[in-house]
């Protein structure tokens, strides 16, 4: 059985280092990435440069990655409509906008209410209808301000986007907190109700869950994960958040027990041990499930 | 459901530290691991000062720890008759005697073959019929310099134990290779092969693995698992071994599923992070998962 493996190292983790990293390394990271079989990638993200700097090359990037990589399955985020016109205008083809479950987390994160979000998410569906459109959930598993928020909240949220026409989601488990009981409950459910979407997962590995809640997922019938490379990540407005599940780790999992990923573990891994020899000593949220 | 807790950290994890730590300071942290509700405990092993400089202490650490806590289920390793004697002296009641499913392991690990091995067993059991001996069986799921070893010679390793009288068991994970798929496969087919035996697992996190083997062990039917605070641990005769499951991780996770472990979460995180400052710089096994 395929697994699809999303690779968001580009976005979620090169966004929590703090040292600019320049975009030839960006870019040597990507084309590494790329020889070792990753063939769905979060390459960046749209957003104010003065909210993430570190995001400030976005159109650079995608640019060359779509000349470069013409057959790459490749994304971006896009947290509002300038982001996703700017996403537009590049030629990317699939973009992620991010809404939490949480009311307080969204304003953190989006400094807007939900409402306002899927008021902005109507804009970008209605500016852009060429676009893919992936809503990212915040927040399902737990949320730093207001706890788990439950399963009915979610499933309200899913029906009001379902409605919007959204078909693909990303479940975030934005800080780490989901447990594999509470992901089977939610995924055997969700993918129930909606047969005829896609649900993809993205868990944060704060309290070393990673490995445990993504299998868990993949046990229940979802076959697109999300991870970073060096378990790399974070959330810069979710207090707690530290890095993803590692894409080395879950691939290594993965390929043992028999499923495919049609990743070159090894140049993975040489990759990752690489990566942290350019990025080491800027960042702090890697595998920290002490808090 | 209730879930037994083996920590291991004053023997897996202490022997792993390069300083000498002093007596009173491994008192203060197993008393601090009672007082968080822990009630089975490795607590030291009974090994060469030459092979194991750190575990010297051994029998000042457990004629006190039985005075001081008379009904904690308390055990300790020993490699031989000679430490079987100097354990059963102190008054212990329980002993774990390590022999390696790996033939070139068990040779690094104790310096004997297996076989040698297993006559030194039935020596400890003929000369100390008092002594509830459990058997570590080591590199179950792999061996560093044999890879897979198979489930067959398991079970014929399993059977010849079996016929000397022993009846608890602990699998290991020495060199942390073993994945889901595995785990199961080896669990059902032992509970169901043994069901007047006990087994507990010994998972080490070195690929990142530590919390869904453990689950997967239990949730085919195992109900006591090892586990150090903070993932300390290690196998000083193993290349690559790195740390073991943590068990403020296990226990934050088993809780959350519904799990009973019966010890405050919050004590002991507490008493894991205040233990990093006390050993802090002279460790380096811990959630090594690249390598």
């Amino acid at each position: 059985m395929e697994i699809q493996i999303f690779e968001v190292g580009p976005r979620d983790g090169f966004q929590n280092i703090c040292d600019y990293i320049p975009v030839e390394t960006k870019l040597k990271i990507i084309d590494k990435l790329v020889d070792a079989g990753i063939q769905h990638m979060q390459i960046t993200s749209f957003v104010s440069p003065k909210a993430i700097p570190q995001m400030r090359d976005a159109k650079e990037i995608v640019e060359i990655c779509l000349k470069k990589y013409p057959t790459l399955d490749l994304f971006a985020l896009v947290p509002n409509l300038r982001g996703a016109q700017m996403a537009y205008e590049t030629g990317l083809k699939k973009v992620t906008n991010v809404i939490s479950l949480s009311e307080s987390h969204n304003r953190a994160n989006i400094n807007r209410s939900r409402e306002q979000s899927l008021e902005e998410l109507e804009r970008i569906l209605h500016t852009y209808p060429q676009l893919e459109v992936c809503v990212d959930i915040a927040t399902v598993f737990g949320c730093p301000f207001e706890g788990d928020l439950g399963i009915v909240a979610l499933l309200d949220f899913l029906q009001n986007l379902y409605e919007k026409g959204i078909r693909l989601f990303n479940l975030c488990d934005t800080i780490g907190v989901a447990h594999p009981k509470q992901v089977r409950e939610i995924i055997k459910k969700v993918l129930e109700i909606y047969p005829d979407c896609t649900f993809q997962i993205h868990i944060h590995d704060t309290r070393n869950m990673g490995m445990v809640n993504t299998l868990a997922a993949i046990e229940c019938g979802i076959t697109e994960v999300q991870s970073t490379l060096g378990g790399l990540g974070g959330c810069p407005f979710a207090p707690g958040a530290s890095g993803n599940t590692a894409t080395e780790d879950l691939v290594y999992m993965l390929e043992k027990m028999g499923y495919e990923t049609n990743i070159n573990f090894q140049k993975l891994l040489d990759l990752s041990k690489w990566q942290t020899t350019i990025i080491q000593g800027n960042y702090s949220g890697h595998h920290i499930h002490i808090k």
